[in-house]
């Protein structure tokens, strides 16, 4: 069971050491700009930089969800790579938003990109899997037929 | 194994759907009470609606988890009915807390009762595997043997 | 596939609970320095106990992908112990920020400790089950071989 998720434990890792990499430039901006806790507010830099942080961080159970979805029941590469754009989407969001509010734009829209096509990709893989489950017609393997 | 958490998967592929939403529900708020980002903060109108989607955000990776816990360890089907209808809940708070701060309760009812329903099934699912596993007594078994 | 993974759900239900504590708390809170929804500033007290709450929420998606990264791919019993102390040392964090700034400190180390060895167990067990899968080669094996 472990070989078939290892890749989707692998992207998970790594976003969780991102994670804890975006927690730690909050807590340096709070240092640079003099912004002790529990305060957020006071200097629009570190306004950036901590929403920016809590942005990414409220999508990050969302991603988790559809990167499993889609790995588990549709295909575990193909859901780990898009999962590793995914990451590489927000640190771009990360770094851009640090810098300016319009900064944001292109990593944000890397990573919507990315969170649809896991969700069409789990979509795609459930409905396949429940319709062989409760109604025993397996869609997948039908088309395939037809073709051979 | 991926068709014995098939119904737990779409249900939370439907709450990841659920939780961009309300994600994009927040922007278009920003936009109509005309709050720029990195604010959070200028309308009540705007705050509440914010407020509702930062607590449904909390609380989903405490959904999540016992969602699954009680899927895997109580029953697949029990556990995505009583998910379902927590995620019915969340919208009802949502809906209701975007138009005045009392209009969230029901909602939030909804979902604790849920909430609770799902704990309470992952603990007797979760204690009944360990003490099968630990102790190598399989409760469930011994129950239905008194009645057979 | 339940009972390897029993005692991490075990942890993780244990973690949903304590978070829906903290959230009671801020609450509880709320009533006590009588700041209405949806404000979250007006009192120091009030202010530092949200933050506590948020901050344990913000680390809380990625503890649980490293406890099940870890238990998974290193050793559910080893991972479930370190889980378990970084659940205490998450109570300790909030009990002490709850009381001053300051008093956040020993939870947080005893969190970041705890989610440091979390995160190496994983890498170790996600790159070995790696190696395995895709170039074939068990480095835990050839280990034990040596030895032997």
């Amino acid at each position: 069971m472990a070989k078939d998720c290892v890749s989707l434990a692998a992207v998970s890792l790594l976003s969780a050491v991102q994670q804890a990499y975006f927690a730690k430039q909050v807590e340096n901006a709070r240092k640079k700009y003099k912004i002790a806790t529990p305060s957020v507010i006071g200097s629009s830099d570190f306004e950036r930089i901590f929403r920016a942080q809590q942005n990414l961080n409220e999508f990050y159970p969302l991603f988790l969800v559809v990167l499993w979805t889609s790995g588990l029941f549709f295909n575990q590469e193909v859901a780990s790579v898009f999962g590793f754009i995914y990451l590489f989407g927000q640190h771009m969001y990360f770094i851009g938003y640090a810098e300016s509010t319009k900064g944001r734009i292109p990593g944000f829209k890397i990573g919507i990109a990315m969170l649809l096509i896991l969700i069409i990709l789990s979509f795609f893989g459930i409905t396949d899997c429940m319709v062989d489950k409760y109604f025993d017609i397996n869609i997948a393997k039908k088309i395939s037929k037809l073709f051979s």
